[in-house]
């Protein structure tokens, strides 16, 4: 197909889409003529795969492309492949080194121990989860690590469920495209959830109160 | 304290926390003189769930300013301000009406029912998890709500920990301050361990395999 019923079939515009070929995020169209290029189904699948990292998952450009890059490099074994999508997936950060970034750490390596969980010492997810707990920390809530054993349950809940529909993939990348489906589109579905179930327990708490009555009861 | 006293136990720099002050994110110090004002252990506190909200939840500052000006009105019930502190946390876009829009928006509201989820229409996470089920449909994964209720399961139980938490707070204004760390920190907390959970369940898949045995096993 051209270009132009590319961006009619996806609706993204035809600058955009010339953008993302720039960036290395799309592969080129076939050149049919020196001005023409002819783009398949495999285009259109990645395009929408752009959209849905950027729109729904929040992910930057530059961060697509290299994901994108690892999925497409036919070398690596798919556990390599799976490592490098995770390891892009993360946030770059150095660790602070005060004393609640310490204690976090420490909590995190013990979870990991106590889990039985396979990773490595480098695994971004490790320091994202580091830092998040520094940061209850600092604001007075480290008593939330009472709570993590059942954020682990659900994890590992949520992680069984997601790891039954990628194994029903056939091909490989395709199993490689629907573990960053996955993980960035399940996560925002996972958290839309926990909010929702927020909402109805705030409900079902507080729902009938007034100010007053509130006030009183949770002061008591 | 004086702001450089403050600048020093939070590590926030003095400019930064004028700018806090200017655009309503923290409260004005108590001013002892007219060049210099005075700030609290509060003022502390505050700044310190500022940098949590921006640096660990990656909200930007008119958010926060937001979700903090429903977290400090002292005429709202408790459960008007944690639906206001929810709807400011959600995103805000405007729905999509194509086919995949309108099929998500069925789901959720089938799954709401099913649940039994007290919750309003307009509340932001349902939205959200249109979005997220639409754009797993428009990049060929549709079968991902069958995973869904696996999801809700996971969501109850991270909601249920949550809420035993947050029920242990004795005056209001600490409960809706770990309502609003509670879902910005604890999501940042429960991605962190769901993608731990992925690279152990991938060891555990594909860790032996070299490239090769991959593809003839994924391909069988």
């Amino acid at each position: 197909m051209r270009i132009s019923e590319l961006s009619r079939r996806t609706g993204v515009p035809v600058p955009t889409i010339k953008y993302y070929v720039r960036e290395g995020l799309l592969p080129s169209g076939e050149l049919t003529s020196p001005n023409q290029a002819n783009y398949s189904e495999t285009h259109e699948r990645r395009l929408r795969l752009i959209r849905a990292l950027l729109d729904v998952g929040g992910l930057k450009v530059a961060a697509i492309a290299e994901v994108l890059g690892a999925v497409d490099d036919p070398a690596r074994p798919v556990h390599k492949v799976l490592g490098a999508v995770a390891d892009r997936l993360g946030t770059a950060h150095s660790d602070d080194d005060d004393a609640e970034s310490a204690a976090a750490s420490a909590v995190v390596a013990e979870l990991i121990a106590r889990r039985g969980w396979r990773t490595h010492e480098s695994n971004p997810a490790a320091g994202d989860l580091t830092r998040a707990l520094a940061a209850m920390w600092r604001v007075g809530h480290g008593a939330f690590v009472e709570l993590l054993d059942d954020y682990a349950d659900a994890a590992e809940l949520v992680a069984r469920a997601d790891l039954d529909y990628v194994g029903r993939r056939v091909a490989v990348d395709e199993l490689v495209e629907s573990v960053v489906i996955g993980t960035v589109l399940g996560e925002a579905v996972f958290n839309a959830m926990r909010r929702l179930v927020h909402v109805d327990a705030s409900a079902r708490l507080f729902g009938r109160d007034t100010a007053a009555e509130t006030e009183s009861k949770v002061a008591d």
